[in-house]
């Protein structure tokens, strides 16, 4: 039998989030936008707490937002209207996604076997429901509970960005508690998540795992540290709890694949279009490298 | 200023989950019937992977299922459809509800914050979109994290079943780790849930956290005797994998808060009605004390 040898081709089916993101993040600088229709921040922009209040909130944020790298939706707060909200947040999408942003649906999804197909199937790549470029995932249940949703994500040029460790005080009881070999559990898994897609990645491109780590030191350094090559969200910029130094130095400098989200540092200079862009500018100037 | 002293009442604005629970299990026995309808799922019963199968599935169920006391649905396998997927899954929660069975939202939900405001209105009680009695939680965050939707909960006489210990192999290294005090992170997190719920309900009664506790032993009962008075839910009946004995023996006699889940168990019985409805008889004979 005739063995037919394939001309070796080292590009896959569609070029990786990290690579999509990093030369995006190059251009537009590496600012992620929140976009949380919750019922206060609704109050606040003083439109009505339903699906037509959302989309409200929705087209003033795109029309400020129009050069912005990526949106981080927090799917919940679309969710929260049943079917409509769905709905909303599939047009959304496909809005940020003409004006060139990637977006990621913060919906820290965790679970095994089969239900990670139904993720990737609502919200991985443009054949999925929802359309989007990343999901965050959470690892109770263990990251290779996750692993077949990375795979999904890889075939479609997408991520799954792992909650390592987050900011939040109640955290601690279970991202600090001790793994088996004096490393935390945050620090495990960050170990876990790079070794898995250097594993699917050995050419040093990017992997379909990212993380998502929160900003305090000295222990967001370290995580950060342990997952080179890989897309590193870290969220808390611009609230007033936290030092912008502090969110900037979990990154060290020339790191080109971070994603570096803000929320209300933005969202609380709305309803106006206007001041959302000019805040949202100001931004991203002061984290340029 | 005159006082008025309203007649002091124990009676809450509705009856827990707990409450509802147990004399709902007293009644029709502790058999809670897991719905997933997966791509797999409805491929084995002959229906198309579209919201139309999925329909045809939940009601074959529904017509099989009229006398359990709760039933259990898989939240991505419904969401995998976007809107009509939500659509359904509320029509289906509907339907169990005029059988008098409850409703457990298998959706393992965790994040921070106003979020758990937002799942609440999606999830629980007969004010939101979906309707469920019950949701799954995700404590990666912290317990405390999910506090608030646990206040919800008991507003509505709904629960929210924290995952404490799952019995996939890739579970240990978060579950099992070393939390400060020689305690696995599943054990701190079991008693954390049960003094919360003994704070909220201090007179006994059953407060509105519970948990999810996979089938393994000795650990499962270790966790399962930390939890007094917390409605404990055990998946795995049924499996191939699992002996019956080993979840039976997870929940001692006479405990009559536990909720056990069957899933593939009885729905590879399908799809015919009556063989579903066979099935499930069995069961419920079984598993009675």
């Amino acid at each position: 039998m005739t063995r037919i040898d394939l001309p070796r081709t080292d590009v896959g089916p569609c070029e990786s989030f990290g690579e999509r993101w990093t030369k995006l993040a190059a251009e537009r600088s590496a600012l992620c936008l929140g976009v949380a229709p919750s019922s206060s921040w609704l109050a606040r922009w003083d439109l009505t707490d339903d699906v037509r209040g959302a989309a409200a909130y929705c087209d003033r944020i795109l029309r400020a937002a129009t050069g912005v790298a990526a949106v981080k939706v927090q799917v919940p707060f679309f969710a929260r209207f049943g079917p409509e909200g769905l709905d909303l947040l599939a047009r959304f999408t496909e809005r940020c996604h003409e004006h060139g942003s990637l977006v990621v649906m913060d919906a820290k999804v965790g679970d095994a076997d089969d239900t990670m197909h139904a993720y990737a199937d609502l919200y991985l790549g443009p054949g999925s429901r929802l359309g989007g470029d990343a999901v965050t995932a959470n690892a109770y249940m263990g990251l290779r509970s996750i692993h077949p949703l990375a795979v999904r994500a890889g075939q479609v040029g997408a991520a799954v960005l792992v909650l390592v460790r987050t900011s939040n005080h109640a955290a601690e009881e279970v991202q600090q508690a001790s793994s088996t070999d004096d490393r935390t559990v945050a620090q495990r898994l960050a170990d876990d998540v790079a070794a898995w897609n250097h594993a699917q990645a050995p050419d040093a491109s990017w992997g379909p795992f990212g993380a998502v780590v929160g900003a305090r030191l000295p222990e967001s350094a370290d995580l950060v540290a342990r997952l080179p090559r890989c897309v590193v969200e870290v969220p808390g910029l611009g609230r007033p709890d936290r030092a912008t130094a502090e969110v900037l130095a979990a990154v060290p400098d020339g790191r080109g694949d971070a994603l570096l989200t803000i929320t209300s540092g933005v969202l609380r200079h709305g309803p106006d279009v206007g001041a959302l862009r000019t805040a949202l500018e100001a931004w991203r100037e002061r984290i340029r490298p």
